[in-house]
């Protein structure tokens, strides 16, 4: 075995700080940012470089591709506003501007805050309609899982730079720190947005739309929950000007603000079961049950699955599956991996 | 160490079927199933009933509460009912009866179809509705993680059950073949329930509310997505009774089905990452960097490890916490638990 600097990558903190920035940006999906996959494959990547194309190629693929998603979205608005500029005599209500309403039209659609102010007045334009809402909710779910995450992960970038530049405090503690704390500064982040949001709205109302401050309030609230019953909307050319952007924005906005107190209260029972689980007494049987190769004793690496196991961020499955190759790999049986298991394998 | 039964219950299939159906119920969460705690901690409680109050107890509280959901729906239907038809002067638009309206007047609300067929009419009203349409979308988003999980669960075990007496298959086979394609039946399940909801919406549409069948389609579509433009809407009292039925189960529907979605895609993902990370071939430079105890050899476990950690599944931060609880249970020094070090530790 060659004694380089690779030398324990995997209990070591030997992550430089690049890999680490790289390992924060990456870690992040919608659903399941604990088991979606995270660069600790990069480790390899700086110190082989020839052996890490298949990582890079894999990683294109899984990456959120933020620019994906605004090219759709920018496509889905721009159809639909042509579209709806083409059947603009099939629908009936408050008009102003041709390609303006037909814009509105559609982002009241897909974000299904749906007024009715603005309504299909023949077949056409209510199967369009059935078809705009579906697949502008899809289009929005994406959008919610991947484009607020995007700024949020800029913007701690941006602090882990400031932090180290003024502070002088090592960059791998405030990254650990970070990512415990990043729910909880997601939800900050989107909570003082909504609150921004909320407030240009109802600032909006009052001055352009002429509503008195209860009514303003509540065609805020009555949009960016998607409720819009319609009674109040935005009816005047600059109205709907400003509400194109700011109904797109505030739904969305909403809907992750949802989705992080979720996933932080999923974090905070993870961490009650993973507190519970090191804190409880070992016993024998445990020692037992964790004595992976029977040899009576638990080594280090069993003791971790042991308790990962026990935490459920690992089960028998994914463990089985790693052990199937391990027998493949182990050509002379010896219950242990070493260079020359490798050179047989290659060789047959 | 004693040597009786509990012999590796870690890599043996030794759950008994109990086990494994509980398991298969208690693994379900919204947006980690693989992170969330599994009970693979259940294997000791068979084989050693005094050690496992604090896993039953834990897993009571973490456990998916449907019945609580469906208490706080109830409750919420009830205390919305009651205040809407205690205020109905103040609501303005198409009324039928008092009490039902109300009710679906909560539903309109809560569920954010808002219709506008009824609106409130005062600053009361309107501050009521506000209240009500926030805490009515943190209900439905409860209810859509937890409600549909319950019935397809449910259905899982009688068709494990079916399968298992009519075919004869040893029933571990079939949970894992279940477990598996999870996702895929779920969301089955879900896209048949909203076919049954669609079809029942526009027959009832067409022959009680007197639409033709594109508006009855049209109204269909636009209640389930929630877009409720209004311009077709329940107006009748029949209509009214089958819409506050109909409107929260087709909204939770598709909410689902797109939840489904969404994470069968993530598990399409995760298994190409997977199969990537145990079918690529194994170096030598992989060798010294799984061997976490430096002994110039890797075991099994320490491959395991490595493995899910490539794959994502576990991160350094969860290794370094277990490493820390193993460091200091160690007592001896020797790299190795053994009963001797147990005792130890208990003695001082």
């Amino acid at each position: 075995m060659t004694n380089n600097n690779v030398k324990e990558p995997l209990l070591s903190g030997s992550l430089n700080e690049t890999q680490k920035a790289k390992r924060l940006l990456n870690k992040r999906r919608l659903n399941r940012s604990r088991s979606a996959p995270s660069t600790d494959l990069v480790p390899s990547e700086t110190q082989c470089k020839e052996t890490t194309h298949p990582t890079t190629s894999i990683f294109q693929n899984l990456h959120p591709n933020y620019k994906r998603v605004a090219i759709y979205l920018a496509v889905y608005l721009g159809v639909g506003a042509l579209i709806f500029f083409l059947v603009r005599d099939q629908i009936k209500g408050t008009k102003t501007d041709g390609i303006l309403d037909a814009l509105y039209f559609t982002i009241v659609t897909m974000t299904t805050v749906g007024y009715g102010d603005l309504v299909p007045d023949s077949h056409l334009t209510k199967l369009l309609a059935c078809a705009f809402v579906f697949s502008g909710m899809a289009l929005i779910g994406l959008t919610v899982s991947k484009a607020a995450d995007y700024l949020v992960e800029k913007q701690e970038l941006l602090l882990v730079k400031a932090m180290h530049v003024h502070q002088k405090v090592g960059s791998t503690g405030i990254l650990r720190e970070l990512e415990t704390n990043k729910t909880r500064y997601k939800l900050f982040v989107v909570f003082f947005l909504l609150l921004v949001l909320f407030t240009a709205g109802t600032i909006f109302l009052v001055t352009v739309e002429k509503l008195d401050v209860i009514d303003a309030f509540y065609c805020v609230c009555s949009t960016i929950t998607t409720l819009g019953y319609g009674d109040k909307s935005f009816s005047t050319q600059a109205g709907r000007i400003f509400a194109v952007f700011w109904i797109l924005t505030g739904t969305i906005t909403l809907a992750q603000f949802f989705l992080y107190i979720a996933e932080l209260n999923t974090e905070i029972r993870q961490k009650e079961l993973v507190k519970w689980v090191l804190t409880r007494k070992v016993t024998n049987l445990d020692l037992e049950a964790a004595d992976l190769d029977e040899d009576g004793t638990v080594g280090a690496a069993e003791f971790v699955i042991y308790k990962l196991k026990e935490m459920g961020k690992i089960s028998q499955e994914d463990i089985s599956l790693v052990m199937q190759e391990f027998e493949q790999l182990d050509v002379d049986d010896s219950g242990t991996l070493s260079p020359s298991d490798i050179t047989l394998a290659q060789s047959t």
